[in-house]
C-alpha cells in the first residue's frame, strides 16, 4: 500500500492509503477529497487537474494539459495510476468545484427581486398563501390529589376547550417527552399544530415560544439551493445555497444513476445530497435565523426525476433503462425524518411531482411559478440547467420535454467555464475592428478574471460571431493578436492572458468550447422547436418566453438569440425567472394551495419524449450553426464583417 | 480492578472486571448476568444467592442463610462488596428467576381451553372478530416504451382497478423496495392493506404470497406472554412466554420506577422489555409458525400502568409522586417500529388504556375478556399479579382499585415460592391425625418438588389452619415431626426433607411466609370489601367472581374462601379465567369492534384510590388474620382441632 497526501491552499492535508495502481481520483473520492469530475472520470472534461508535488503517478498527458504544464507537474487525477508514495496539490481557485460549492442562488439583489416578483404575481393570480398551521399558548391547571388527570389527558382536554377542536393527535416523541416538557413549562406549553376542520394534528409541545418555519429546497444536479421561511408570514429567513455533493459520482444524472446502481450506492448517493449536502446547507440556514432545526415544521423538495429518487433511496436504475421507468411521479405520505433530515420530527416532506423520467418536480414547480398555466395566451418555458428542458401551453393545455444540454449552461464542458460567481465573466462586448474584448466581472471592483460563466459565454461567441472572428461552424476566421491556434490548429480567443488573470492561467475559449456549447444551444433550440411543430405551431405563436436557470440575471437575450439558441421573438416577451424551481417550492411549502395546484400542473402536463421523437435529431443538427442552418429564422442574427 | 468470574450449572461462566468494594448484584446486572433480586437488592427476598467458590467477599450472613449454608460458600449477593479476585457459582434450579423465565401461560391444555372458552363467550356477545386488513395478488402489465407509467402510479391504478378502491396510500419503505419488488414478481404482487370506505392504506407489497398476521402481548411486572394469530382467521399460529427482563431492576413497579428515574435509566428499562424481552419472544414465535417478522402486521401490548411508560420509553417518574399522574391513559398512533421492534415498518401499535395509576391496560382489557361490561348481574374481577387489581360493577357502571399484594401469587416473597412451572407443588392435602402432606407436582411422573407455587400455597396455608396446626395469627400451635422452629423461636411446616426435594434443600412454609402471605390475600380481600362498602353492598350482591392471574388454572377457590382471600359466595360464581390480558390483548389486536370497546370500558371505568380512602386500612387490618377478624363472614371457614 501507498500513502497518498492531499494538499491543499487553504486547508490541511489529507493523508490516506492506497493500493498499487489505484486511480487517483477514486482515491480521493474514497476520502472525501472534493475533486471536480463532471464527466465522471472518463478523461473528457479535463477539469480534475491536480500538481504532483511528490513522487510517481502513471498518468499519460492529454490534451487538458499542456506540455508546459506537464512539465510543472499537472496531471488529472482520473487518468492517474498511483505508482508509490504521492503528494498531490489540490488546487482550490482553478478547481471549479470549489466554486461550484458557492452558489449564487438569491445572493444577488437582481435574484431576490426576481424571487420576489413572482411571488407576489402568483398571490395576484389568487394562490391563497395559507396553510393549515396553527400555534397557541395553552394553559393547564397543575395536577393535584384531587385533579390526576394524566399529562395527554389533561393536555388534550385543554387544547380542545382552549383552541377549539374535537379531535387531537399527538405524536409519539411529544408523548416521549410530556411529562418533563409540562412540568419545565409549569403547564403552559407552545402547541404547534396543523388544524383540519374540528381535528388538530399536534407537531410539537414545547415549553418556550419559539418561530415556526419551513423549508424550500432546489436539488439540482449540480448546486442546491434552500430557503428559510417563516409558515405564517412566508418571510424569508434565511438563504443558503451549495454544490450537490453528489458531483463527484458524475456531472450528470445518468452518471449519477450508473453511480449508484453499484454494491451499496444507492445509500452513498443519498448520503451525498443528505448528509454531505442538505444538512450543512439546514445548519447554515439555522445559524444564520438562529432558530433550532427542530422549529421547521414542514420542508418540500423540488428536483429532477433522478434527484427526487436518490434523494429519497429508491432505486434510480430503470429510469435509465429502456423502458425508462422511474418509481414515481407523485409520492405523498413522507416525514423529512423519513431520509434523516434532523428538522422537527413530525415535519412532512413534500416532494414536487414529476411527470417524466426526464422533466421533474423542479419543472412542476417552475411551471407554477412563471403562472403559465393561468394565461389565456400561450407561453414557453425554459429552463437551462444539466437539462434543458421545455414547457409550452397556457391555461387549456401544457407539454413538455428535455434534452441532454450538459453542463455548458452552469460552465461545465468549457475549458474556462465556472458559475457565475466571484472572478466569472458574465458580460462581453468585442470592438469589432480591434477584436480587444471589454467585460464585466462578478464580484468587487479590481477583481480579476477566474473564468466564464453562462451568460458571459453567450456574449462571446455572439461577439466573436458578430464581428466576423468565428463563422457559422463556430470555426475562426479571423487573424488577431487575441487568437491563437495550438499545435493540432485548434483556434482560441484569448479573453485575458495570463498576466491578466487571477489565476495566472490564461482565459480563452476554444474552438472545442465553441462546439459543446453550440450543441448545448442547439439541443435546447430544436426542443423547443420540435415540441412547436407537433402542434403545427412556430414561434410566432408565443406571448412570452420564461427563462429560468442558474446561467444568471445577466443573461442577454438579444445574444442569445443572436447565436439562435431562442426563438427569435420580441425582446421584451422574454423574462428571466431565476430559480423557478425554488420560487415554486417556497410556495408549495407555504401554501397549500399552491401545492395542490403544483398536482394538477403536473397530472395535466403531456410529457413528449424527445430520444424517440421523429424529426427531432434532424433539428438538433439544423440547430447545431450559429444562428441555424435556416438563417432566415434569425433575421436580426447579422455578422458585421 | 478485580477480576469476577460468574459460573453456572449449564452455560458457559462470564469474567468481568470490578472496582473494590463493588456489590455483587450490581456487577452482575451490568455483565447481563440473571440473579434473581425481586426486592431490587435491598436484602429482604433472600432470593439473590450465589455460592462463593474462590476469593474474598464482604457478605454478612442474613436469616435467609443458615449457618450451615454460609459455612458451605452461600452469600446473598446484594450483600456482597468483592474484595478481591472471586468466582461465585450462579445456581440454576435454586434461582426462581431460571424459573419465572419459564412461564406457564398457554403451555397447559387447560390454559388454552380457559382462553379459547373466553374468546368464544366474546363474540357470543355480539363482538364482531372483524378488522379492515385486506390481502390480494394485485396484477400489472409490465411497461414498454409505449406505456410508461412509473411503478407507483402503475401499482396504484391497479389497485384501484382489481380492489375496488378510490385512493390508495403507500407507506415509505415500500416506495423504496418498489421497483425491485415489481420486477422481481413478473408485476403480479401481493397487496397487504387496511381498507377504509375507499381507502386503502397498503401496509406492505411483496412479490411472494404469505400469511396476514398480528401479535398480542400482556406484559406484567413478572412475566411477559404473547402469541401470533392470523388476522384473518384468528387462528392461533404460535404462543411463548417468558419472564420479564426488567425483573433484575426489582420485582414490582415502584423499584422499576425508581430504577428508571437513573441516568439513563428510561433507557435501560426500555430494552430491558423490548431488546432482551420482547425481542426473543418475537423470534420464538415467528421460528415457531415458520413465518417472517415482515408478516406482523399489527401488534397490542395490555400491560400495568407502569409496564406501558416503561415499554414506551415514557417517564414513569411522575407515577410514582404525589400527585401520582401518569403521561397517558389513552395513546393511540404508535407504529411497533417507534419502540424497535421489528415487525412490519407499518404495523401498527395498539396500547391497551390505562384507567389509573395502578390500573392499567391489563385490567381494562382483561376486564373486557371478562364481559363484566355485558351484564346485567353484578360481576368481581380479580386479577391477582404483582399487584393485585379489583374490578366490580356490570353493564352500567364499573368501579377498580388496585392494591399490592406483592409477589407472594407469583411465589415471591414466599422462600419456597416458585412460578407454576416444574416442580412447583400445586396442591396440598394435610391429614389432620398425621399431620403428614400429601401434593401434586406439575410436570411429568416422577418429578420432585422444588418449591411451592401460589395456589400450593394457598392450600398449604387453608390446610394448616383446618388442621389446627396454625392458629388465626398463623402462627404454629401444633407440634409433630413436620413441624421445626429455628433458634429464634420460628415456627415452619416442613412439606419436604431435602432427601425429598428435587434441590437437596428442604421445602418449608415458615411464619414469616405465612405472614407475607397473609398480607397479600388481607390486601385483596379488603380492597374487595373497600370498593363494594363504598357502594353500600356486601358479597351478596355478587352474580360472578372472575378470577385471573399467573396463580394457574388450579387455584382451589374453596381452599382460597376458607382463607379469607376471597368473599364466601357459592362456589359455582368462581370462574378461572387464566392471563384475561392476553385474552384481551388478543380481541383488541384482531377485532376492531373489541378494541373500541376496550376504550369505551376505560372511559367509563371509575378508579378508587385505595391508599387515601377513609376506612381501607382499618379494612386490610381486619384482613390480616385467618380467615378474618369477623369470622361471621366465612361461616364455612372451620378449624378440625
Amino acid at each position: 500500500m501507498y500513502q497518498v497526501t492531499f494538499t491543499f491552499e487553504n486547508q490541511d492535508p489529507v493523508v490516506v492509503t492506497a493500493a498499487p495502481d489505484a486511480s487517483l481520483l477514486e482515491v480521493a473520492r474514497n476520502a472525501n477529497v472534493a475533486i471536480d469530475a463532471p464527466c465522471s472520470g472518463n478523461g473528457s472534461c479535463g477539469k480534475c487537474r491536480v500538481k504532483l508535488i511528490a513522487g510517481e503517478l502513471d498518468s499519460p498527458r492529454t490534451g487538458h494539459i499542456s506540455e508546459e504544464e506537464y512539465a510543472d507537474g499537472w496531471r488529472l487525477s482520473c487518468g492517474s495510476k498511483i505508482l508509490s508514495d504521492v503528494t498531490v496539490l489540490v488546487p482550490d481557485i482553478a478547481s471549479a468545484y470549489q466554486s461550484r460549492m458557492k452558489t449564487a442562488d438569491l445572493s444577488s439583489g437582481e435574484e431576490i427581486a426576481t424571487f420576489e416578483r413572482l411571488q407576489q404575481a402568483i398571490q395576484d393570480a389568487g394562490v391563497a398563501f395559507r396553510n393549515d398551521f396553527v400555534t397557541q399558548t395553552v394553559t393547564m391547571d397543575a395536577p393535584t390529589l384531587d385533579d390526576t388527570m394524566p399529562d395527554n389527558e389533561r393536555l388534550t382536554w385543554a387544547i380542545q376547550a382552549q383552541m377549539g377542536v374535537e379531535t387531537v393527535e399527538l405524536p409519539y416523541f411529544v408523548m416521549k417527552k410530556l411529562a418533563a416538557v409540562l412540568r419545565a413549562a409549569d403547564f403552559s406549553v407552545q402547541v404547534v399544530g396543523e388544524r383540519k376542520g374540528d381535528h388538530l394534528k399536534v407537531y410539537d409541545v414545547t415549553a418556550e415560544d419559539a418561530p415556526v418555519c419551513a423549508m424550500a429546497v432546489d436539488i439540482g444536479t449540480t448546486t442546491v439551493a434552500a430557503v428559510l421561511v417563516d409558515l405564517f408570514t412566508g418571510k424569508l429567513l434565511a438563504k443558503a445555497s451549495s454544490g450537490n455533493g453528489q458531483i463527484r459520482y458524475g456531472a450528470d444524472v445518468i452518471n449519477r444513476i450508473v453511480e449508484q446502481g453499484k454494491a451499496g450506492g444507492v445509500k452513498r448517493l443519498q448520503d451525498a445530497v443528505v448528509k454531505e449536502t442538505l444538512r450543512p446547507i439546514l445548519a447554515g440556514l439555522c445559524a444564520s435565523a438562529k432558530i433550532k432545526a427542530s422549529r421547521i415544521f414542514r420542508v418540500c423538495v423540488a428536483s429532477n426525476t433522478t434527484m427526487n429518487h436518490l434523494l429519497l433511496g429508491v432505486d434510480a436504475a430503470p429510469v435509465r433503462m429502456e423502458p425508462y421507468i422511474p418509481s414515481f411521479f407523485h409520492v405523498h405520505g413522507l416525514k423529512a425524518a423519513d431520509i434523516g433530515l434532523a428538522v422537527n420530527p413530525s415535519a412532512d416532506l413534500r416532494i414536487a411531482p414529476n411527470i417524466g423520467s426526464y422533466v421533474g418536480g423542479d419543472i412542476t414547480a417552475g411551471t407554477f411559478a412563471t403562472l403559465l398555466w393561468n394565461k389565456e395566451e400561450f407561453s414557453l418555458f425554459v429552463d437551462l440547467g444539466t437539462n434543458g428542458e421545455i414547457v409550452f401551453g397556457n391555461q387549456d393545455f401544457m407539454m413538455s420535454c428535455a434534452c441532454s444540454a450538459g453542463p455548458a449552461f452552469e460552465g461545465g464542458d468549457i475549458s474556462c467555464g465556472m458559475r457565475a460567481t466571484d472572478g466569472a465573466i458574465e458580460a462581453v462586448t468585442i470592438d469589432v475592428d480591434t477584436m480587444e474584448p471589454a467585460y464585466k466581472i462578478v464580484g468587487d471592483e479590481g477583481q480579476q478574471p477566474v473564468g466564464l460563466c453562462g451568460s458571459g459565454i453567450i456574449d462571446l461567441i455572439s461577439e466573436l460571431f458578430r464581428c466576423g472572428i468565428i463563422n457559422a461552424k463556430g470555426l475562426f476566421v479571423r487573424e488577431g493578436s487575441r487568437v491563437a491556434h495550438d499545435h493540432h490548429g485548434t483556434g482560441r480567443y484569448i479573453l485575458a492572458t495570463p498576466a491578466e488573470s487571477a489565476t495566472g492561467r490564461e482565459i480563452a475559449l476554444t474552438e472545442v468550447d465553441i462546439d459543446s456549447f453550440v450543441r448545448a444551444k442547439g439541443a435546447i433550440y430544436s426542443a423547443i422547436d420540435t415540441l412547436l411543430s407537433s402542434l403545427d405551431m412556430d414561434a410566432s405563436v408565443l406571448e412570452h418566453v420564461y427563462v429560468a436557470g442558474g446561467i444568471g440575471s445577466g443573461i442577454n437575450m438579444k445574444n442569445a438569440i443572436n447565436i439562435g439558441m431562442f426563438p427569435a421573438v420580441e425582446l421584451e416577451k422574454y423574462e428571466y425567472v431565476g430559480n423557478s424551481s425554488l420560487a415554486g417550492a417556497y410556495a408549495m411549502v407555504l401554501s397549500d394551495d399552491a401545492n395542490e395546484k403544483v398536482e394538477d400542473i403536473a397530472r395535466n402536463m403531456t410529457y413528449v419524449e424527445l430520444s424517440t421523437h421523429v424529426g427531432y435529431m434532424d433539428n438538433f443538427v439544423a440547430a447545431c450553426f450559429l444562428p441555424h442552418t435556416d438563417a432566415a429564422r434569425f433575421p436580426d442574427s447579422v455578422q458585421e464583417r
